[in-house]
């Protein structure tokens, strides 16, 4: 399901770093979309040539300007395409005969129009694979270097102020989000070196311009708002590079609501993965999803820093009680620790502290700070020795004229760049650019600490977390023709379903199913019965029969073997089948135990998911699941088993026995291996449910459902 | 537990609204604490008298000091102490004898600095109580009235630009939180009134000042943070106060780990009360809890508005789809319906949008708007117009040269003040002054979408359940003697808890359970077993035993008179009371069913609150339980059944039978009725379970432990 990455060459400098640059539809309004980026590139001082393209015109903005781009030199860099939809193609084509290396269309009218133009849009998707020309857009506003001042977009977020230049990227569908996003760092004082918006990504996509991007020096961290994702591969990639060079991601992706998903759909064009599978599949390969544009820009200025955090450790040091209190809340909230500081640090804080000021965690100087103008800066050493602490958090409240504003900032920003711990600043209601001028200094200063706490939340659970190793079911070495492919050969494929038995023998290599009896006729009943441990359970065995239960094709709990006889023939006489059809499985009844359910889900764009669940009600009334990519470690497994919300009934509750969570977290990755290993054939699997004995006595798979695919049936048939 | 209001007259004016102040340890440093508030006062116009009292000085910056308070006129409205806790009390004395009408305390160590500053502080509180005299503080901050210009704080907030005047009050324990809110509000154009810092509230406190400013016309609404609540019924009476006058009160009150709660009181040296209460009964009087101080601030734009919404229905119009999209996500995760337009709507947008623009809901009218410069302006009418819709959200990307701005925000402010809907504005990067101007023009304005929705969101909840009647048990009509009365006076009380037998037999009136045979030996229950309907439970019942079935206290199931007799003998014969105290309950079994626990819990602040909870598992595993405030509407106690994260199974799931919730219901709100009756002796109630069986068949208490409290003990003996 997964594709492979396009075999293009990876070099984006043509249209991230162009040195030539030509605009077709060139316009000599500098408010006009086609005249924005010629006035960008000449007053924020581009280098390169510009080459305007309109037969209407001698001169475009003072510069000479070309009728065709038939005209100009071959091999540039950039095109910009700013014309009706409807002579985009053509002038591609000519882009492509004058070996122009990449083009952005501006244009609208593509796959955001519905069927008429998600054609036009295919067309332009084959002429860059086959081209190799990269097209960024169309529908979108274009990308900027802030560093070499080529800003081909026409986006507002440049028409005033200074070009803030920082080290991350913002790269986003939408020029609406990039520009707010810009806009925020530019107050910010963090600013970005990259700026894109890809509109419709008929070719060139986000996915691969970051993995790209991550490798620039001048970059530490990028910022990604991405309303679709169209190939699963091409984020796991990303997540390999960043977790490679510690680079941190940081992801926005709308589309959480079924009405969200349905907009932006219309809005791109581009069909929705689902979102619960988007959440798991970033989280594995540890890019950081965030929830809202304000995140996504605030933050940047703690995954900016080349700082990374050895634990989750807090110490909250305040001139207002009550800013202090709401911060140790939300970083509770949020699951860091409010430290207990070392006795040491006790002692030395009680020294410099007012009498009435607090010298545990959170550290609240009081108003005192008035009058002993150095009480924040005489704390902060003393807890930067303090071994317990990992992370220095300034809840600052109003400071103004009457404070030391600026030997505070400076104490802060020294301990910030000097220490080994990560400081962070909130400061409400701070003087106007003193956010922006810790920001500067590598002080992640927020003016919201709630804002600034679910920050360095995000952080401290990335640099934690990224020592866990990541695995890619690419790289695996289990990869090896089944042994059970020749059964895969014999099995009668019946409209993709399996039988149970059929399923459970194909399981059986990756996680064993127990004696299983399978008859045709009554003989073959009454001559295993004898054989038998009752009591048992006799199940109707047919591709055709799904819902067992519900037609009668059931029966537990048989004692001995006049029962089952019994049974077998009520169950025969039910007509669910033809006679030639009616097959049997006979196996022993299961002890009672916790029920989970395991599943296999297969995502349209990211493939083969995995789903544990609680059984019987839970799944339906507490929607009690837990999602993984294959492959899957026993660490995860055992995981997502204690994240489960009835899990302490896994754990042993009111003095119950403990169920086997050992053995369940090794049926949940030897699945895991099996949905692998058959990937290509398996279209659903429901093993529903599975009984989780006594802790020792291991796992029961009680029922199982295989639904191969279409690719599958082929592979067989 | 919940006390009466003070009988003190409850006219706040001489410290909110003072025409003579003195201060008591002035200074001539405007920077000083003791300083400020005379610069303050004169620098803003204060046009009554001020009297700086320090024996050192003849003029204190440039006013004429006086040497002791002795000095001055009787009846002075408000005198400010800012001098050393030790020369509080005698201060406080002389103002007493001088007929000073309020007193406001800036010093700190009182009760925040332990055992002996509390004892200080409690004299301030005796002083208060005996002489009628308000006191503000200590460890305050001072109140400031905006409009008339009593700037009688330290604070910094006002140390620089002009006042700006609003309708909002910010009243806060923490002085710096308070600037933070005010300084928020200045930046936003909304402004407030009145600004109090009441630090440790000796006296005067924030829910009695609050029902005061309700009252006072120029107030639309009140926002507040505490770090304690003292006094129950204060809270209450704000909340009735706001719903009389539908003037909504924002409460910040943090205090949610256990981490912040202890910082918290050592902060102001006051008891925290259980937060879960405290969220309950807030929700319950129509007070709306606020999460942080960006809340508190951001949302007085809303909440100040006399414009009231009558429903939850949104539509949300944008020049950029990534923020449209990202407006949907939040409203549907706030709970606000993302509605569908009529015909009409969609075929009028229709005509005036671009082609590949959005006209359903979210509209996108795209980066078009660059080119139409009246797209949004021309849609917004539409909307107005659609019956569907109650509230219309602008999300604004950036919006910068280029655009008609002052077209557009004309047209959006007019709707607002001339139509029927609420309009509201998320613009991101926006010019500045911008989100001030529209918000100075009632059009509440945002920085951040997601504050924006979040705003909106609890608006419309307040404006939705403001119809709601809120119960009141002090204006209740049932109260009458109870009948049961005579039946407490014969009950042996045993160390508060009655026997299951007395605590079934006290609940009787209420809920009705049904047939208790109570046997003191063998011929009673000899005699009693012909009479039964089989099976039946045996029980121990005594005082003393309170987990009957650890000690082999309950037999279940018994089918006939003979295991009757010998559950009877073997329960004796284990000796678990002295054979003159041992006595049984035999109790027909009840048919299974689901399992409710249903408590009362006796909060130190609010007094008695329900917990109705899941039984079994459930609340140990999912803490499935929720709060009700007596006495209990059959709505509310619907409510809170349908909320419980379980009530699938109660309303039946998988084809099982619904469960009787109509008795349910019933019950809880006989039993929030026995609570109130009962509240002077009750001390803890456990009916756990009672099961609820298929609808028609009522509920059954299966067990029941009362505790009675001492002051039930004293009522008794």
């Amino acid at each position: 399901m997964l594709m492979k990455a396009t075999q293009k060459k990876n070099d984006f400098s043509s249209f991230l770093d162009p040195k030539s640059i030509a605009i077709i539809g060139a316009s000599n309004d500098s408010g006009k979309i086609s005249g924005r980026p010629i006035e960008y590139l000449k007053r924020y001082g581009f280098e390169g040539n510009i080459y305007p393209v309109n037969p209407k015109y001698e001169t475009i903005q003072g510069l000479k300007a070309y009728k065709s781009i038939e005209d100009l030199p071959n091999h540039i860099d950039l095109v910009i395409i700013a014309i009706s939809a409807n002579y985009v193609i053509d002038n591609l084509k000519i882009c492509v005969k004058k070996n122009v290396k990449s083009c952005m269309i501006f244009s609208s009218g593509f796959a955001e129009m519905g069927e008429e133009g998600r054609v036009l849009q295919e067309e332009i998707s084959i002429i860059a694979k086959e081209s190799g020309m990269f097209i960024v857009g169309p529908n979108c506003q274009g990308i900027a270097n802030l560093k070499n001042k080529s800003i081909t977009t026409f986006s507002t977020a440049f028409v005033e102020g200074k070009l803030v230049n920082g080290s991350s990227a913002i790269l986003s569908q939408s020029g609406a989000v990039a520009a707010m996003v810009y806009n925020m760092q530019k107050d910010d004082g963090t600013g970005i070196k990259y700026w894109a918006s890809t509109g419709n990504e008929s070719d060139m996509n986000i996915p691969r311009m970051a993995t790209y991007i991550l490798e620039d020096e001048d970059i530490s961290v990028v910022q990604i708002y991405m309303e679709s994702i169209k190939n699963g591969s091409e984020i796991i990639e990303l997540g390999k590079k960043s977790k490679e060079l510690d680079k941190p991601v940081l992801v926005l992706k709308p589309g959480k609501s079924e009405e969200a998903k349905k907009a932006a759909s219309s809005h791109t064009g581009a069909l929705a993965a689902e979102d619960i599978v988007v959440d798991k599949v970033l989280d594995h390969y540890g890019l950081v999803r965030v929830d809202d544009v304000n995140e996504l820009s605030s933050y940047s200025k703690v995954f900016r820093l080349s700082k990374r955090v050895k634990g989750k450790n807090v110490a909250i040091l305040s001139n207002s009680g009550g800013l202090g209190v709401m911060m140790v809340d939300k970083c509770k909230e949020l699951g860091l620790t409010i430290v207990e500081f070392t006795e040491n640090t006790k002692t030395r804080l009680f020294e410099i502290l007012p009498i009435f000021a607090s010298y545990e965690n959170p550290i609240d100087v009081t108003a005192q700070l008035l009058n002993d103008k150095e009480l924040l800066s005489n704390a902060l050493p003393i807890l930067m020795e303090d071994s317990n602490v990992d992370i220095i958090l300034f809840g600052l409240g109003i400071i103004g004229k009457g404070y030391q504003i600026d030997t505070i900032m400076k104490d802060i920003i020294d301990s910030q760049n000097n220490g080994e711990k990560l400081v962070s600043v909130a400061w409400v209601g701070s003087q106007k650019g003193r956010v922006e001028e810790f920001n500067r200094n590598n002080v992640p200063a927020f003016e919201d600490p709630t804002m600034c706490v679910k920050a360095i939340a995000a952080y401290a659970n990335y640099c934690v977390k990224n020592d866990r190793n990541i695995h890619n079911y690419y790289e695996n070495t289990f990869f090896t023709t089944s042994n059970n492919k020749q059964f895969l050969d014999t099995l009668k494929i019946n409209k993709g379903f399996l039988s149970e038995y059929d399923s459970k023998k194909l399981l059986n290599e990756w996680i064993s199913i127990g004696n299983m009896n399978l008859c045709s006729n009554e003989t073959e009943v009454n001559h295993i019965a004898n054989t038998l441990n009752y009591p048992v359970v006799l199940k109707i065995n047919s591709a055709k029969v799904q819902h067992k239960t519900e037609v009668g094709g059931v029966k537990l709990n048989i004692q001995n073997k006049q029962q089952l006889l019994e049974a077998y023939n009520e169950m025969k006489n039910k007509n669910i089948l033809p006679e030639a059809e009616f097959q049997v499985l006979i196996e022993e009844m299961v002890e009672t135990g916790f029920e989970i359910s395991l599943g296999l889900k297969k995502d349209p764009v990211f493939g083969p998911i995995i789903m544990v669940a609680s059984g019987g009600i839970y799944i339906e009334v507490l929607k009690d699941f837990k999602l993984l990519v294959p492959p899957v470690s026993n660490e995860e497994a055992e995981k997502a088993i204690n994240e489960l919300i009835m899990s302490p009934l896994l754990k042993g509750i009111r003095g119950k026995a403990p169920k086997d969570i050992k053995q369940l977290s090794e049926a949940i990755v030897k699945f895991s291996e099996f949905v692998l290993e058959n990937e290509g054939i398996l279209e659903e699997v429901d093993l529903n449910p599975i009984i989780v004995l006594d802790a020792g006595k291991g796992v029961k798979v009680v029922d199982a459902l295989i639904k191969l695919s279409k690719s599958g049936e082929e592979n067989d048939n």
